[in-house]
Order: C-alpha cells, then sequence, then structure tokens
C-alpha cells in the first residue's frame, strides 16, 4: 500500500484484526465502503462512536446496555423468580431470540478454564449468589455450554448455590430441533435416552 | 434484539450489509469490539471518519486519495511514459502489491458492461484518451479482466486510443504462477500456448 494512503491503510489494518475478517476482506470492505454514495462509512463511524461512547455493562445482570440497568432487569414484564445463567452477551442475545424465557439474567463474564486461567474470582459468581439469596429467587437456570469448561463451571456454581434455597436446573440435553439421529454423536444419543420424555 | 439496545443494534444492522459479513458475523464483532480494553471501538470508529471526510478520488487517475493527486501521479520516480488502465482501485492495488509497474495509471471506474447498462460515458475513457495523447506517453497498457465484458472494453478502448500514436499493449495470457496443467482450463491452455516464448 501507498503512503499517501495512510489512512485506508490504519483502516484496513483495524478492521483486518477483527474476528471472521482478514486483509482481504477488510480490503474489500474499506473499498465498498469508499465507493458507496452518500457517505455510509460515516454512517458507520457515528453508529460505531455512539456505540463507543454509550455502551456499559448492567449493574445487575452484566448485559450490554446504555442505561445503569439494561431494558431486561427494569421490565416489570420479566419475572424477578427466575435466573438465567450464561457464559456472556452473545449466550443472552441468543436466549433472546428464541423469546422462550421470561426471567431474568445473569451474565458471568467466561467460565472456570484452568487452560485460560480463569478461576471463580474472575467470574460474576458472589454477585450471582447475592442475587440468588433474594427474596423472591425460585430457580437458577444454569445455560451453559455443554463442554467440559461449562460443566465444571455448572457444577461449581451448583455448590455455592446450595445454602441459597433457589431451586437450581440446568438445560435440557438431547436431540438439537432438525437433528438426524444418523448425525449426532454418542453422548448426546445417551443424554437424549437419559432425558427421554412421555410422548 | 431489545429496545434499550438501538444503538448497538443500528451498528450490527449496519455492519451486516457489507460486503462478506451477515447478521451473525456482524453479531461476532460488535461483541468483540465492545469487550476489548481499551475503547478499540473509538479507534475503528475515528479511523473510519478520517477516512470518510479526508479521501476522494486522485484527480488525474482515479485512485483514492486525500490529496488532490495521488501519491503515484505526484512520484517523481514514477514513469510517464506508461498509463496502465485498470478497472477499479482494487485492482491497482493488486498491480501495487505485485511492485512490478514503475508506471502511471488510469482507474476506469468499470467496465463496458450491456447488462449493467455502464456504456463508454459512464468510464473515464475520454480523460484516458486525453492523457494517452500527451507528450512522452508511449504505452498504454490494458490491464483489464479476461471476462467478455473486460475484453470489450479492452477492444473499445483500443479502438479510441488509435489515433493518439501511442503503443496499447494488454496483460500477457498463460499459465499462472502455481498452476497445472491438468486443472487449467482450455481456453487459457491455448493462451498460453500461443503466447509460448524461448526458454
Amino acid at each position: 500500500m501507498l503512503a499517501d494512503q495512510s489512512e485506508i491503510k490504519a483502516l484496513i489494518d483495524l478492521l483486518a484484526r477483527l474476528p471472521g475478517l482478514g486483509p482481504v476482506s477488510s480490503r474489500r470492505i474499506v473499498l465498498h465502503l469508499i465507493r458507496l454514495k452518500g457517505n455510509r462509512m460515516a454512517d458507520v463511524a457515528s453508529a460505531m462512536q455512539r456505540v463507543a461512547d454509550n455502551v456499559r455493562e448492567c449493574s445487575d445482570c452484566g448485559n450490554f446496555c446504555s442505561t445503569l440497568k439494561c431494558e431486561i432487569c427494569n421490565s416489570a414484564e420479566r419475572l424477578n423468580g427466575q435466573i438465567c445463567v450464561v457464559q456472556d452477551v452473545a449466550d443472552l442475545w441468543a436466549m433472546e431470540r428464541s423469546a422462550a424465557f421470561k426471567g431474568k439474567y445473569h451474565v458471568l463474564g467466561g467460565v472456570l478454564s484452568m487452560l485460560q486461567g480463569m478461576g471463580p474470582e474472575d467470574l460474576r459468581i458472589p454477585d450471582l449468589v447475592e442475587r440468588a439469596g433474594d427474596a423472591g429467587v425460585e430457580e437458577v437456570i444454569l445455560a451453559l455450554s455443554a463442554t467440559v469448561d461449562g460443566q465444571t463451571t455448572a457444577h461449581y456454581i451448583a455448590d455455592q448455590l446450595s445454602g441459597t434455597g433457589a431451586r437450581v436446573t440446568s438445560l435440557g440435553r438431547g436431540v438439537p430441533i432438525g437433528g438426524e439421529l444418523d448425525f449426532l454423536d454418542d453422548g448426546t444419543i445417551a443424554a437424549a435416552l437419559s432425558g427421554r420424555r412421555d410422548y
């Protein structure tokens, strides 16, 4: 690239470091934005600046929001009796897209991991224990990944919550919607069998 | 998504429309940027704003730059005698990465295309004819894609330039570096054979 295009080059380099992008796709995006009429690039820049300026973590659940508490924590329509524990905000958004949960959330900010050096003190587990002890909390749903680290974290949290009196549950395991038995791994089939229900 | 996260949602929607991105990868990028420490999102936003504010087309060649003329047109080290005609700025950058060309460029801004309704008046062909008529221009290299539209455009330009006295050439055709004969299409093999050189 050329010295004269240092602004363009700086932008391409920044975008190339984002997940899923590289130098080629980043170049393509920047050229696309430059070519578009109506200064679309400035729109993206200002949308990004607004998020950078305003977004913070909800003081209660850890969701991203631009106010002190997030929309879900503030909502009168969401049940206070259920707390759904998720690894991070991406998981919270995934749960919300399913529109199946009407309670509140608690974002851990990660899972316990020996490899990544994440201990209980790095996650928002003490906050969760405090919230679970509040009057009216009936159930804590552990919606953590079905990985070794996710399940280790679930066990640890269930142990910590044993004194609070809240019921601790975890997501059902089994055949995913649209899943063909032939292509499922043995662990999933075994979990689906042990989790069988009356038809 | 939630009403409260309207800033985040607006940004995700904008990014999802960029080439190569969709709702899922856009969401992933935005969450990544929010999670990073040190306000990386603001860095990207301001880099983008700088490009939006400063970048324009070079008045001579059509390359993107932040001054009236681009670095290449201003450079005393680049030969004035050769003009390389490319379809757009992405192609110019690709030529520059090869570091094989020491002359100047002319960006057409597209190719002639019946389907897309691009006629000669939509491209910078009159400018090119004018530049090619300048004293000292010895050669115009047509570095256009080996597609039907690219070659139609090359023919048209060669025709337009016939009165200028400049030599009109086009890129060599043949086996790409690293290419295996077995996997090449018939047209490329025929072009390579007719373009054979003394060893």
